[in-house]
């Protein structure tokens, strides 16, 4: 839950008037996301969602979120579409910082997915890797296998703390990933960060994705695994072979898999456990003291890593 | 900034239908408020505010609330209006709480109130007071004189931490005013907690006055006390006469003040810096590690304690 940046009235009206929404009628701040302060803006037109950006995302990778989302958006991704200002721009400042109004999306996240919600979301998921294809600004993923280079350094001297002999478990699953890690995958733009709370369902149909903030160009197939990591585990820990192929079949109907997908998709799951585990034991040793965030649990992600190691082929996540 | 308790998807969508307001459309946490869980909640109805009550709220209290806000809404005061269920009630129970939905407000609260901000206040403060005078139930003032004696004990100790000397001048000033604490002035039900990030406006015209949560029974000049000390200091600490004089005034087009309640007035606001005082310095003596409100600066109010004890007669504040 986060609103960091306190905006005045007055200069919040002026705000509002750059574009052509009418004028301002409420403003609330959102206790969701982390990186970025939130706030949901009524104004005569609607609902809309304005977001401050906060020193956590570079300013230089604002026009590559606010271009894609523009890009999907206008592709029929069910995404946040960036409103453009009168000047025609989609991104000014507010209280010194970067901010950006986008439109508001209905639906709820589900706080227990469902084999249903697996289906919407695998087919969600290829739909934006087909829309994305023609989009020209690229960006690195910045969490592969450079960035868990550091993370592992960063950690191990105090991985042990969380659990014993963890960096060493760490440190060997990075070894092998790093000199075996699938290289050539169709690739292009990914979500990388699809998690429940960023998929709203109406009556159990998506009804939007949002926080895009970690897209970035990587295999497509590592982006569904990140996505059976995220959805398809029991109480964080239990693989729920159901969910994953209603996952996979969802995603299968819009765009197929090609057999090295496939055959690389037990690596990817255990790379994408690697991340996340890594992302969450480097905020779980550097608390700050006061936080608003509750750090995640890190070994969430070392059990669904192991569940991966020994899974033999993909057939083990209900593809036929 | 809180949101305490964590919904489902599905108990939101069933929650919602015992209302007469539409399916559920979208769900946002609310970053505001401390005592209790807000989400602002989309509906095929329109938009509504979900209160979720958490421990702090006394549920024996939540009739009086309730009933006061449908109370003060029937009489034309711009209050969050209590929607009724299809069953007729408007308390019922989510998560295993009490909840309620209420309607949303216009209005964004103003970060810097000008004048002309606190002429609106002080004219709906008094349409309130005059509003709440046949509501039949009665809630005592928890935070008056044997609410601050509790406060005074219980600081007592640890107070010279945040200042030296500051035990001994909260415990001089509470002798003093429980001596001599007017006890008969005109009473009814008073809001009490009348601070700017509580009342909406719209284009310098107040749109809603909202959270009463402190309401209760008491001196209604009290309630003006409140606000010339939420209201009329410049940087927390410097009294704007020309601010105190625009809300006396706004107050005195709706309800003129008795002569007993302007004598009383510099002592009232001497006792409703004093609450303040009490409660922030509490706080402040008792965080929470990990909390996620940050105490309120206790020597604000100090500041305007001080001030308040220098003021011979009301004409200190503007009044003629």
């Amino acid at each position: 839950m986060a609103v960091y940046t306190e905006v005045s009235d007055d200069e919040l009206a002026a705000f509002v008037l750059q574009y052509e929404i009418g004028e301002l009628v409420a403003c609330k701040g959102i206790a969701e996301g982390v990186e970025n302060s939130n706030f949901l803006l009524q104004t005569e037109a609607g609902i809309f969602i304005l977001t401050i950006y906060e020193k956590r995302v570079r300013a230089t990778d604002l026009p590559f979120f606010l271009g894609l989302l523009d890009h999907l958006a206008a592709r029929d991704v069910p995404c946040p579409t960036p409103v453009h200002g009168r000047d025609g721009s989609v991104l000014r400042t507010l209280s010194g910082k970067p901010a950006a109004i986008v439109t508001f999306l209905s639906g709820v996240w589900p706080r227990r997915p469902k084999p249903v919600h697996c289906a919407e979301v695998g087919a969600a998921l290829a739909a934006m890797h087909l829309a994305g294809r023609d989009f020209e600004i690229t960006r690195a993923n910045d969490l592969s296998l450079d960035g868990w280079e550091h993370l592992v350094q960063a950690t191990a001297a105090r991985a042990g703390e969380v659990q014993d002999g963890l960096g060493d478990e760490i440190a060997g699953e990075f070894a092998e990933l790093a000199e075996a890690w699938p290289g050539d995958l169709p690739s292009g733009v990914i979500h990388a960060d699809l998690f429940p709370d960023n998929v709203f369902f109406l009556h159990e149909r998506l009804s939007g994705l949002i926080d895009f903030y970690f897209a970035c160009n990587d295999a497509f197939a590592y982006d569904v695994a990140i996505c059976l990591n995220a959805w398809c585990f029991e109480h964080g820990t239990e693989f729920n072979i159901t969910k994953a192929r209603r996952l996979l079949s969802g995603y299968r109907e819009v765009r197929e898999f090609g057999p090295e997908e496939l055959e690389a998709l037990p690596r990817l799951a255990r790379g994408a456990a690697l991340r996340f585990l890594l992302t969450r034991l480097y905020d779980w040793l550097n608390q700050v003291d006061g936080a608003l965030v509750k750090p995640k649990d890190p070994l969430e992600y070392l059990a669904k890593l192991r569940f991966h190691r020994q899974v033999a082929d993909p057939g083990a996540y209900g593809l036929d």
